[in-house]
């Protein structure tokens, strides 16, 4: 019966099937990485992408792809987005275009089968591990494995809050697979917006043109422990002092700049010891800028930077960064907006073009083959929140743009010469 | 051989003995109420309390107490302190006095049987119950109980990091005991001075006239989850940085006095969520203002009150006061300063009169008996810090000191008369 559903009766109930694992009280989710929620998740997935027809690989990284093999030894297009969650998240975060990607190479597998199109690729549809980075940083994990840019080695090391590390937490979970990955020639990905763009222009499907640049800074802070109360102000070196310094430095960097030329946050704040009558001697940091243009994030991680000295010298701390991580800001394929347009005219969708602020598997890719990212509206511009929500007819709409898509890059005979 | 042993030698051999248990490899330790180095630490002082002669009995919040019941029925003299640690504290916080103590009641339980003391009272050596409150607030919950001014049923409600109540944690320990607490006439206890005031003047004994007040305020602040990028920040309401702003007030706070006329602090902060690209959306933070006058800490709590909503306008979160504590600045029995001061003379003792800037048990029980509070040096005046440390040789004259105060309290018929 599943198979002969329609697709938008197909997308509806495989969603609201993916939705209720780890579904939270106050509608959120929490399918981190690896956890036993995502654990659920994947077998779900797996065993619906075989439903489909497809056949499953899981390379080291526990990447999912689900392969509809039309050619032997052909390149494939791949399509997807990321099942994990934020953990305390909502539930179109990387989801949505999943499951939009399964019910779209389920509908071209069957149109393939039926005479209908004629495909010059095969069509994977991928569940990347770790996209969020909530468990495990960095952020983009498994795509970034997948396209060379982040290092097995590198990835595998990095530990949870836990101290599980990334390599145990795989091999635990049973999804550190042995297959290789299918290589591919382009990628599409539809999410959610996480802004109000598409819902203030009345768009319902957004074109994306160019990701933001973004620093991505840990900072350490040592102070020394003593006593909130006998110990003299003058002799307190409050490491959690100096990290509120820096959190304001880091929120006031923005009004330097003209209005929405830098973005910045301050999280993952970690406090030792944790005592109320401790002045507390360490902390440790998470520092994000991003602006739309690279050299504008450098210069204000550099201003930051540059600032530390005065944190340092008005709290008696030692400021020290651990580590930065630098997204470039990239244009998307150029070619892949017209197809995306002609998409957009052919499904009825209103679409516009639009740039990405956020980080997302798509910005991996697009530094190593041709790609489109795609978006669909967020009510009220809510992200990781469980209160992000797209409208049903969005939903739909959305896997139709993605379906035409698709539908145009498995036919391509070339992406060269679009 | 225990039993013939001199003060001195068996005071260093207790400390010894009780510093082993839960040691860090800094020289810190770990023995926070109601853990399982808390049992071990208790096990072992109602061990060495009964080996000195003493009657042990249990109150109900676990407060342990040493009889040396010479006559029937007569109330108590008291002296002690804590055993319970920080998370990450020093060795001498609390323990010296608890096993200074213990020396000085087995050697006057020795003069009693000797006849060469004329006791008017019974003698009880005392641990008082978390006074930390490092692990379950409020701090110097024991000798509250045991005065009265906090309620049993208040502490038992109290709940740690991993949501075990006190009550809980009493019972599993099996130091919720069935016995009542012995009554008492006067206390007397001896402990760090946290400070470096006795160093500096050169004297190795503390004579507190008085405890410094203290407002401690437990602050909650709400924002809303958002993403760290896609999210602009006109819309974000940062929890965090909500926190950090009033971090910075509480600090400031400080320079809007004469110098050391207020100290102040903010400790364990606890923000939710916990993920790299979140704003996060609640924090809660523990805030103290200290003064040596009442009304200074309670003006500077005002301020720092009033400014919430200048806090809350910056950062579009809510800044609620979730429970407000108010230590009153008192001072300690006249007539024991006259006592600490004659006691000082006979053990050879270089005494200073000096004030508490923080909490100990001796400030509860100074609100309901007379009470003697004595400090011994710290050297550089570390303290909640695995780097406390007080020579051996002032550890030595604290011990006579405290020893020479007790022998007159015992030995006093009356305490209105002095």
């Amino acid at each position: 019966m599943m198979k002969a559903m329609p697709q938008d009766a197909y997308f509806t109930e495989m969603f609201a099937q993916l939705s209720a694992i780890g579904r939270l009280q106050d509608g959120g989710t929490n399918r981190m990485a690896l956890t036993g929620e995502d654990i659920e998740q994947r077998q779900w997935f797996k065993e619906r992408l075989e439903d489909a027809g497809a056949v499953v690989h899981v390379d080291p990284i526990g990447n999912i792809f689900g392969v509809f093999e039309w050619m032997r030894d052909a390149s494939c297009v791949l399509i997807g987005s990321h099942l994990d969650s934020q953990e305390h998240g909502g539930i179109f975060d990387g989801a949505y275009g999943v499951v939009a990607a399964l019910a779209v190479g389920r509908r071209i597998n069957g149109l393939v089968s039926e005479g209908k199109l004629h495909p010059k690729h095969n069509l994977a549809v991928v569940s990347w591990t770790n996209e969020e980075g909530a468990r495990f940083e960095p952020s983009i994990m498994g795509s970034r494995v997948y396209t060379g840019e982040l290092s097995m080695e590198e990835a595998l090391r990095s530990r949870d809050l836990q101290d599980t590390s990334m390599h145990d937490a795989l091999l635990e979970s049973g999804w550190a697979g042995s297959e290789s990955a299918p290589s591919a020639v382009a990628y599409a990905e539809i999410h959610v917006e996480q802004g109000t763009q598409l819902i203030e222009s009345r768009s319902n499907i957004g074109m994306v043109t160019g990701n933001w640049a973004a620093v991505k800074m840990d900072v350490s802070i040592e102070g020394e422990q003593s006593h909130t109360g006998a110990t003299a102000m003058a002799d307190r070196r409050d490491a959690l002092f100096a990290t509120a310094l820096l959190i304001c430095e880091t929120r006031n960097l923005v009004e330097e700049y003209p209005e929405d030329a830098l973005r910045s946050s301050a999280t993952k704040l970690r406090t030792f010891p944790h005592s109320p009558n401790i002045v507390s001697s360490h902390c440790t940091i998470h520092i994000e800028v991003r602006s739309e243009c690279l050299s504008t994030a450098l210069e204000a991680a550099e201003k930051l930077q540059s600032r530390f000295a005065n944190i340092e010298r008005r709290s008696a701390t030692t400021v020290t960064l651990l580590h930065r991580e630098v997204r470039e800001s990239m244009h998307y394929w150029n070619p892949g907006l017209a197809i995306a347009e002609e998409s957009a005219v052919e499904s009825g969708s209103a679409a516009m073009r639009m740039k990405t602020v956020s980080g997302h598997d798509s910005v991996a890719l697009n530094a190593v083959m041709p790609t489109i990212m795609l978006f669909v509206p967020s009510e009220g511009g809510y992200a990781h929140s469980p209160k992000e929500l797209t409208s049903g007819s969005d939903q739909q709409q959305g896997v139709r743009m993605l379906g035409a898509v698709t539908a145009r890059l498995v036919t391509m005979s070339s992406f060269e010469e679009v």
